[in-house]
């Protein structure tokens, strides 16, 4: 653990002074000053240790400073740090090899994150099919910048619509609150068979694409039924609809395999990926075009790039996390490590009135707390917060264990790397909370 | 200088086979095998040392391999490599600080290229105006994501309009081919007059602000009439409408200042930089903003954020870069080898049939070639090429000089550290080759 730093409240005072953060009030965010970090935790300026419960933001896979990681950047840094886009690189036939292999795609498109990845896939799903529109789902987050964030459902575009024409946005595989009413059982069936009537009402011939998130991440951590994705990749096989799925979040290894879907026995035609691609060590974002878009931009023309576009030490530092998760194992731990947290938030959610569900894949997994199980009427509204979330989020970060909430949810997608130890002392500071809100809904004092 | 590498063919098919190459039909993508670099220079993987004329993407201005930035980005990446947007760092706060200085300005908003710095610029404005309209000029880029391509004018935006709602375009201070006719003289007075018949007529209180680059980069290397500026400023100021200067390829020492702006005494309200801010070491951009509008979002929501604004180590390449920009005086250099710059380009016009028209600025200049001086047609057409201009450059890329050129344009961009010999030698061989343009446009053999 490192010493305070003598500096610290001016640090924060002049990040507060001189730069902006993003998605906040400036006056009421409340930065905490980063020196450093270690696996699974970081170290604060007054000399605190943090359990990084959420991975900074779903993305340091590997946890921080990585000795392999950190080499092969420096080693990149030293031989050649930039090339134009325009240029081969030993570097980029590396990735772009093993992308193709990790896959089963083709051709990798270099951004430099996630929201790019996506605004280039869209623009190469409508110049392959000629077709004008893209079907979205409305729990869904796909970036910032405008054909991202109109492609996204998230409260977030609500300040900076309208956005790009040609945006269809259908339900979620939102098991716990079918959107129709019903049953999850009928929502199952009914998840599919409104995308097929939203399709013939709005012309198949006139949809290029749908982009869906692997697993929906900061929407909620929506895991699909078994069913969803076989019965999509038909769908849109039947009416030549691409499907273009978004691993930004859950892909390279958050669930255990390298893309959420390959869970369910599907192939994407496009996957979007970033932050998990190089652990955040450099930005990082790729599109991967399966071999019917590849074969066509052979002799078409490619309208997009960006002059950081394979950037070599980006791409370095990419193969060397991928290896980091090849020859540490990380996905056969995070499959076994999530199968504990499983069992454990199913015991929380047992043992806690206010946990109405809990939904967990590999180390990708959320909490969605209630005032009644019952009901379900939610701890705090949609895009919105409540004492009982603040009292939650608060005694969390008092303990030194910093997660990611937001509305009436709050995550567990710890680094890959995290021991069971470090797991346990994180839920059990989860659980602490869960008892202050269950208090605080009147609920009888949980026992074990 | 290297030796040849045996795997460069190789690695040129990987490229090929696994990776897609920005804005270009995939087929045609004939790429160099990049091995390394140092100073204006950089080498192939055949053992050829290029004389690199513009800056890569006129971005890697303090030359390839500066060990002073190199070893910045290692020892930050062995301090700190990754901290999440919402944390406060010190790299943070120095970056913030000294943007802030030289601009004039109060606040940074951290992206990672100048595409996400305009999206970020754009949405601000409208936030903080609450109006909808963006004024941009034809002639014009502004990055490729739907936002920034849709502000753009340049052709790049046709394959994937419609964009974003909302923009409305202007002509440009091109005085050499005046768009409604008429003089240069007469057109110094109607580019800002027709500016204010579009306000008029769209309605001042729907236009939030103006876009523009500082000077005009990919479309032509506009440079305005000394009048522009202070006049477009007062225009503007009278309206309420904010200048937001797009600085991301004239910012930062290319054109010999900190902003091209400051040569005309103007302060805009919104800058955005990206390109020389790093010299492209890192991948980084900003959207630093005015004091008013940071005050506006004290108290107002930011809309707006990305996983990797303010990566330490991006923050740390760019304030070594901007020492080196300081410690190695690179701006008055670049003022004084400018200037030197311009004398031999304004001779070149002279004594070359199919020069045009020569626009310079510091090391920021272009040649703008034509079949006839009197009637000015093209060499190429808008958006187009011809077997003149391909004669021309691959003439200059036998010779291993490695320069930028569009439609019937060529530009001179090198970085900012290159020398008077090595500048020398890169218009010796510009010259080589439009002595065969001349020749095959039939011009008389010029004489010195």
């Amino acid at each position: 653990m490192p010493e305070p730093r003598p500096d610290t409240q001016q640090v924060i005072a002049e990040n507060r002074e001189y730069t902006l953060f993003s998605w906040s009030v400036q006056g009421q965010a409340n930065p905490i000053h980063m020196v450093g970090g270690k696996g699974s935790h970081f170290y604060d300026g007054d000399g605190n240790t943090w359990l990084d419960f959420s991975s900074q933001l779903i993305n340091i896979n590997v946890g921080h400073q990585h000795p392999k990681v950190l080499q092969a950047i420096k080693d990149q840094v030293d031989r050649m740090c930039f090339a134009g886009p325009s240029f081969a690189t030993d570097v980029r036939a590396e990735l772009g090899k093993k992308l193709a292999e990790v896959t089963g795609l083709a051709k990798s498109f270099f951004t430099l994150g996630g929201s790019e990845a996506n605004e280039n896939a869209i623009k190469m799903a409508k110049l392959y099919t000629g077709r004008d529109k893209i079907i979205t789902r409305y729990r869904s987050y796909h970036g910032a910048t405008m054909g991202s964030m109109s492609a996204s459902g998230d409260p977030r575009r609500w300040p900076v619509e309208p956005g790009i024409p040609g945006i269809v946005r259908v339900f979620d595989p939102y098991m716990y609150r079918p959107p129709m009413g019903g049953s999850a059982e009928e929502w199952e069936d009914g998840c599919i068979t409104h995308i097929e009537e939203v399709i013939q009402l709005e012309g198949p011939h006139t949809i290029a694409a749908m982009l869906v998130e692997g697993i929906t991440g900061s929407n909620g951590l929506l895991i699909p039924p078994d069913s969803y994705y076989p019965r999509l990749r038909a769908l849109l096989d039947k009416y030549g609809i691409l499907l273009i799925d978004d691993e930004v979040m859950s892909g390279f290894g958050r669930t255990g395999k390298w893309l959420a879907t390959q869970h369910y026995g599907i192939v994407p035609d496009i996957v979007t990926c970033a932050k998990g691609l190089t652990s955040g060590y450099m930005p990082l974002g790729a599109v991967i075009v399966n071999q019917k878009i590849a074969d066509y931009f052979e002799n078409h023309f490619l309208a997009g790039g960006l002059t950081y576009s394979g950037h070599p030490v980006s791409l370095a530092a990419a193969i060397a996390n991928l290896k980091v998760y090849e020859e540490e194992r990380l996905f056969e731990h995070t499959l076994e490590l999530g199968k504990y947290l499983g069992e454990r938030l199913e015991a929380m959610k047992r043992k806690y009135a206010c946990v109405g569900d809990v939904r967990y894949i590999g180390l990708f997994s959320v909490l969605e707390l209630v005032k009644d199980k019952r009901t379900k009427e939610p701890l705090a509204p949609y895009n919105g917060t409540s004492p009982e979330m603040a009292r939650l989020t608060s005694h969390i970060k008092s303990r030194h264990v910093y997660a990611f909430s937001r509305f009436n949810m709050i995550w567990v997608c710890p680094p890959l790397v995290i021991t069971k130890e470090e797991l346990d002392a994180g839920l059990d500071v989860y659980e602490e909370a869960l008892a202050l809100v269950d208090e605080m809904i009147g609920a009888p004092v949980a026992a074990d």
